[in-house]
Protein backbone atom coordinates (compact mmCIF):
# COMPACT_ATOMS: atom_id res chain seq x y z
CA UNK A 1 0.00 0.00 0.00
CA UNK A 2 1.36 3.21 -0.94
CA UNK A 3 1.51 6.31 1.93
CA UNK A 4 4.08 8.32 1.67
CA UNK A 5 4.93 11.24 3.98
CA UNK A 6 3.61 15.11 2.79
CA UNK A 7 7.71 15.82 2.25
CA UNK A 8 7.99 12.75 0.07
CA UNK A 9 4.80 13.07 -1.74
CA UNK A 10 5.73 16.74 -2.75
CA UNK A 11 9.06 16.05 -4.30
CA UNK A 12 7.33 13.10 -6.44
CA UNK A 13 5.42 15.65 -6.93
CA UNK A 14 7.29 18.14 -8.45
CA UNK A 15 9.61 15.75 -10.10
CA UNK A 16 6.40 15.71 -12.08
CA UNK A 17 6.48 17.28 -15.87
CA UNK A 18 3.00 18.73 -16.27
CA UNK A 19 3.74 20.78 -19.66
CA UNK A 20 0.80 18.67 -21.24
CA UNK A 21 -2.09 21.27 -19.94
CA UNK A 22 -0.73 21.39 -16.48
CA UNK A 23 -1.27 17.59 -16.34
CA UNK A 24 -0.46 14.14 -16.04
CA UNK A 25 -2.04 11.24 -17.52
CA UNK A 26 -2.38 7.72 -15.05
CA UNK A 27 -2.94 4.73 -16.44
CA UNK A 28 -4.87 2.24 -13.68
CA UNK A 29 -4.39 -1.07 -13.59
CA UNK A 30 -5.66 -4.28 -11.72
CA UNK A 31 -2.79 -5.25 -8.99
CA UNK A 32 -4.08 -8.45 -9.25
CA UNK A 33 -4.86 -9.34 -12.70
CA UNK A 34 -3.13 -6.61 -14.68
CA UNK A 35 -6.67 -5.99 -16.67
CA UNK A 36 -6.13 -2.18 -17.23
CA UNK A 37 -8.78 -0.49 -15.83
CA UNK A 38 -8.87 3.10 -16.99
CA UNK A 39 -6.91 6.16 -18.17
CA UNK A 40 -7.75 9.34 -16.20
CA UNK A 41 -4.95 12.77 -15.49
CA UNK A 42 -3.34 14.11 -12.34
CA UNK A 43 -2.76 17.65 -11.28
CA UNK A 44 0.18 18.05 -8.48
CA UNK A 45 -2.52 18.56 -6.24
CA UNK A 46 -4.24 14.75 -7.21
CA UNK A 47 -0.53 13.34 -7.43
CA UNK A 48 0.33 14.27 -3.71
CA UNK A 49 -3.15 13.64 -2.34
CA UNK A 50 -2.89 9.75 -3.96
CA UNK A 51 0.54 9.24 -2.58
CA UNK A 52 -0.36 10.82 0.86
CA UNK A 53 -3.74 8.75 1.03
CA UNK A 54 -3.41 6.00 -1.03
CA UNK A 55 -6.42 6.44 -2.65
CA UNK A 56 -6.42 7.50 -6.13
CA UNK A 57 -7.22 11.35 -6.82
CA UNK A 58 -7.97 12.41 -10.28
CA UNK A 59 -8.62 16.14 -11.91
CA UNK A 60 -11.62 16.32 -13.24
CA UNK A 61 -11.78 17.03 -16.79
CA UNK A 62 -14.46 19.87 -17.25
CA UNK A 63 -13.94 21.17 -13.77
CA UNK A 64 -11.10 22.45 -11.54
CA UNK A 65 -11.63 20.40 -8.35
CA UNK A 66 -10.09 17.16 -6.70
CA UNK A 67 -11.84 13.87 -7.68
CA UNK A 68 -11.75 11.42 -4.88
CA UNK A 69 -12.66 8.37 -7.44
CA UNK A 70 -15.11 6.74 -5.36
CA UNK A 71 -16.12 9.69 -3.72
CA UNK A 72 -19.92 8.98 -4.95
CA UNK A 73 -19.76 5.47 -5.47
CA UNK A 74 -17.74 4.55 -2.83
CA UNK A 75 -16.02 2.58 -5.37
CA UNK A 76 -12.33 3.55 -4.20
CA UNK A 77 -8.54 2.82 -6.17
CA UNK A 78 -6.64 1.38 -3.05
CA UNK A 79 -2.97 2.18 -4.55
CA UNK A 80 -0.58 -0.48 -4.49
CA UNK A 81 2.23 0.02 -6.59
CA UNK A 82 3.24 3.14 -8.53
CA UNK A 83 5.23 3.60 -11.32
CA UNK A 84 6.79 6.88 -13.65
CA UNK A 85 7.36 6.77 -16.95
CA UNK A 86 10.79 7.67 -18.61
CA UNK A 87 9.07 11.69 -19.24
CA UNK A 88 7.60 12.41 -16.04
CA UNK A 89 4.51 12.96 -17.82
CA UNK A 90 2.43 9.69 -17.03
CA UNK A 91 2.22 7.71 -13.52
CA UNK A 92 0.86 3.64 -13.84
CA UNK A 93 -0.75 3.09 -10.65
CA UNK A 94 -1.52 -0.93 -9.77
CA UNK A 95 -4.80 -0.59 -7.99
CA UNK A 96 -7.44 -3.27 -5.23
CA UNK A 97 -10.14 -1.68 -6.92
CA UNK A 98 -13.60 -1.83 -4.91
CA UNK A 99 -16.24 -3.14 -7.36
CA UNK A 100 -15.53 -1.28 -10.37
CA UNK A 101 -14.04 1.59 -12.17
CA UNK A 102 -16.29 2.38 -14.68
CA UNK A 103 -19.75 4.80 -14.19
CA UNK A 104 -21.18 2.60 -16.52
CA UNK A 105 -21.25 -0.83 -13.99
CA UNK A 106 -18.49 -3.01 -15.80
CA UNK A 107 -14.86 -3.33 -13.76
CA UNK A 108 -13.31 -1.79 -16.56
CA UNK A 109 -13.58 1.63 -18.58
CA UNK A 110 -12.24 -0.86 -21.17
CA UNK A 111 -15.27 -2.91 -21.69
CA UNK A 112 -15.60 -2.44 -26.09
CA UNK A 113 -13.22 -3.87 -28.00
CA UNK A 114 -12.62 -3.30 -31.91
CA UNK A 115 -13.62 -6.54 -33.70
CA UNK A 116 -14.16 -6.89 -37.72
CA UNK A 117 -14.11 -3.22 -37.67
CA UNK A 118 -16.68 -2.71 -35.57
CA UNK A 119 -16.56 -1.55 -31.64
CA UNK A 120 -18.53 -4.94 -29.41
CA UNK A 121 -19.09 -4.74 -25.50
CA UNK A 122 -17.10 -7.55 -24.91
CA UNK A 123 -17.73 -7.94 -20.86
CA UNK A 124 -20.34 -8.07 -18.55
CA UNK A 125 -21.70 -5.81 -16.42
CA UNK A 126 -20.82 -6.38 -12.24
CA UNK A 127 -23.08 -3.73 -10.72
CA UNK A 128 -26.29 -1.39 -11.78
CA UNK A 129 -25.03 2.21 -12.28
CA UNK A 130 -28.50 3.20 -11.82
CA UNK A 131 -28.21 1.91 -7.67
CA UNK A 132 -25.01 3.85 -7.35
CA UNK A 133 -25.30 7.13 -8.47
CA UNK A 134 -27.67 9.28 -7.33
CA UNK A 135 -27.13 11.49 -10.43
CA UNK A 136 -24.73 11.23 -13.31
CA UNK A 137 -20.81 11.15 -11.60
CA UNK A 138 -18.99 9.21 -11.55
CA UNK B 1 -3.55 -7.95 -35.93
CA UNK B 2 -5.56 -4.91 -36.53
CA UNK B 3 -6.10 -3.72 -39.98
CA UNK B 4 -9.17 -2.03 -40.90
CA UNK B 5 -10.11 -0.76 -44.30
CA UNK B 6 -10.10 3.14 -44.42
CA UNK B 7 -14.19 3.72 -44.31
CA UNK B 8 -14.05 1.60 -41.14
CA UNK B 9 -11.14 3.47 -39.82
CA UNK B 10 -12.95 6.85 -40.44
CA UNK B 11 -15.95 5.41 -38.24
CA UNK B 12 -13.72 4.84 -35.34
CA UNK B 13 -12.10 8.00 -35.42
CA UNK B 14 -15.24 9.71 -35.61
CA UNK B 15 -16.30 8.23 -33.02
CA UNK B 16 -13.42 8.97 -30.75
CA UNK B 17 -13.61 12.93 -28.75
CA UNK B 18 -10.83 14.68 -28.92
CA UNK B 19 -12.03 17.16 -26.16
CA UNK B 20 -9.33 17.01 -24.43
CA UNK B 21 -6.77 19.43 -26.55
CA UNK B 22 -7.53 17.69 -29.87
CA UNK B 23 -5.93 14.52 -28.66
CA UNK B 24 -6.98 11.09 -26.85
CA UNK B 25 -4.60 9.21 -24.64
CA UNK B 26 -3.58 5.50 -25.91
CA UNK B 27 -2.43 3.09 -23.47
CA UNK B 28 -0.25 0.60 -24.76
CA UNK B 29 0.36 -3.12 -23.35
CA UNK B 30 2.23 -5.90 -24.09
CA UNK B 31 -0.20 -8.22 -25.77
CA UNK B 32 1.11 -11.54 -24.07
CA UNK B 33 2.71 -10.45 -21.09
CA UNK B 34 0.32 -7.64 -20.28
CA UNK B 35 3.34 -5.73 -19.01
CA UNK B 36 2.29 -1.65 -19.63
CA UNK B 37 4.90 -0.05 -22.45
CA UNK B 38 4.25 3.73 -22.48
CA UNK B 39 1.39 6.17 -22.55
CA UNK B 40 1.18 9.09 -25.81
CA UNK B 41 -1.42 10.85 -27.18
CA UNK B 42 -3.21 10.30 -30.57
CA UNK B 43 -4.79 12.83 -32.84
CA UNK B 44 -7.64 11.45 -35.46
CA UNK B 45 -5.16 11.19 -38.09
CA UNK B 46 -2.93 8.94 -36.08
CA UNK B 47 -5.97 6.97 -34.95
CA UNK B 48 -7.17 6.56 -38.51
CA UNK B 49 -2.88 5.98 -39.74
CA UNK B 50 -2.76 2.97 -36.51
CA UNK B 51 -6.30 1.48 -37.80
CA UNK B 52 -5.28 0.87 -41.36
CA UNK B 53 -1.57 0.01 -40.78
CA UNK B 54 -1.61 -1.98 -38.08
CA UNK B 55 1.43 0.21 -36.96
CA UNK B 56 1.12 2.24 -33.79
CA UNK B 57 1.29 5.76 -34.73
CA UNK B 58 1.17 8.85 -32.49
CA UNK B 59 1.25 12.66 -32.19
CA UNK B 60 4.06 14.16 -31.24
CA UNK B 61 3.90 15.95 -27.93
CA UNK B 62 5.68 19.08 -28.90
CA UNK B 63 5.34 18.85 -33.05
CA UNK B 64 2.58 19.04 -35.18
CA UNK B 65 3.37 15.85 -37.10
CA UNK B 66 2.27 12.27 -37.09
CA UNK B 67 5.02 10.14 -35.05
CA UNK B 68 5.22 6.30 -36.67
CA UNK B 69 6.35 4.60 -33.51
CA UNK B 70 9.98 2.74 -33.98
CA UNK B 71 10.32 5.05 -37.27
CA UNK B 72 13.98 6.15 -36.28
CA UNK B 73 14.80 3.05 -33.98
CA UNK B 74 12.88 0.32 -35.70
CA UNK B 75 11.32 -0.88 -32.90
CA UNK B 76 7.73 -1.28 -34.09
CA UNK B 77 4.40 -1.54 -32.07
CA UNK B 78 2.78 -4.35 -34.25
CA UNK B 79 -1.16 -3.63 -32.46
CA UNK B 80 -3.37 -7.02 -32.07
CA UNK B 81 -6.14 -6.05 -29.88
CA UNK B 82 -7.87 -2.60 -29.26
CA UNK B 83 -9.93 -1.57 -26.64
CA UNK B 84 -11.80 2.11 -26.85
CA UNK B 85 -13.14 3.21 -22.98
CA UNK B 86 -16.17 4.12 -22.24
CA UNK B 87 -15.70 8.13 -22.76
CA UNK B 88 -14.06 7.57 -26.33
CA UNK B 89 -10.99 9.64 -25.24
CA UNK B 90 -8.94 6.80 -24.35
CA UNK B 91 -7.36 3.96 -27.02
CA UNK B 92 -5.83 0.42 -25.03
CA UNK B 93 -3.33 -0.90 -27.26
CA UNK B 94 -2.42 -4.72 -26.75
CA UNK B 95 0.28 -4.54 -29.23
CA UNK B 96 3.83 -6.86 -29.79
CA UNK B 97 6.57 -4.50 -29.73
CA UNK B 98 9.89 -5.01 -31.43
CA UNK B 99 12.84 -4.72 -29.07
CA UNK B 100 11.70 -2.14 -26.45
CA UNK B 101 9.19 0.40 -26.67
CA UNK B 102 11.46 2.75 -24.24
CA UNK B 103 13.65 5.65 -25.76
CA UNK B 104 16.56 4.74 -22.60
CA UNK B 105 16.56 1.65 -23.77
CA UNK B 106 14.31 -0.70 -21.32
CA UNK B 107 11.54 -2.81 -22.39
CA UNK B 108 8.71 -0.24 -21.45
CA UNK B 109 8.92 3.62 -20.04
CA UNK B 110 7.89 2.27 -16.49
CA UNK B 111 10.93 0.97 -15.32
CA UNK B 112 10.99 3.19 -12.09
CA UNK B 113 9.06 2.06 -8.98
CA UNK B 114 8.41 4.19 -5.86
CA UNK B 115 10.06 2.36 -3.37
CA UNK B 116 10.44 3.66 0.27
CA UNK B 117 9.20 7.36 -1.02
CA UNK B 118 11.64 7.46 -3.76
CA UNK B 119 12.02 6.36 -7.50
CA UNK B 120 14.01 3.44 -8.12
CA UNK B 121 15.27 1.72 -11.44
CA UNK B 122 13.62 -2.07 -11.38
CA UNK B 123 14.03 -3.02 -15.22
CA UNK B 124 17.01 -3.96 -16.92
CA UNK B 125 18.21 -2.20 -19.65
CA UNK B 126 17.41 -4.36 -22.60
CA UNK B 127 19.46 -2.11 -25.54
CA UNK B 128 21.93 0.29 -26.06
CA UNK B 129 20.12 3.72 -27.38
CA UNK B 130 23.44 5.30 -28.18
CA UNK B 131 22.93 2.41 -30.94
CA UNK B 132 19.98 2.82 -31.98
CA UNK B 133 19.25 6.53 -32.20
CA UNK B 134 21.14 8.60 -34.32
CA UNK B 135 19.87 11.67 -32.64
CA UNK B 136 17.30 12.39 -29.88
CA UNK B 137 14.63 11.28 -30.76
CA UNK B 138 11.81 8.23 -30.30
Amino acid sequence: MIKLKPREAEEIAKLMNYKHYGRVVAIVQDAKTSEILMAAFMDAKAVKQTLTTGLAHYKRRNRRTLWLKGETSHHYQHVKEIFIDCDNDALLLKVDQDVGACHLGYKSCFHRKLSAGKLKTVRKKIFKPEKVYSEKSR
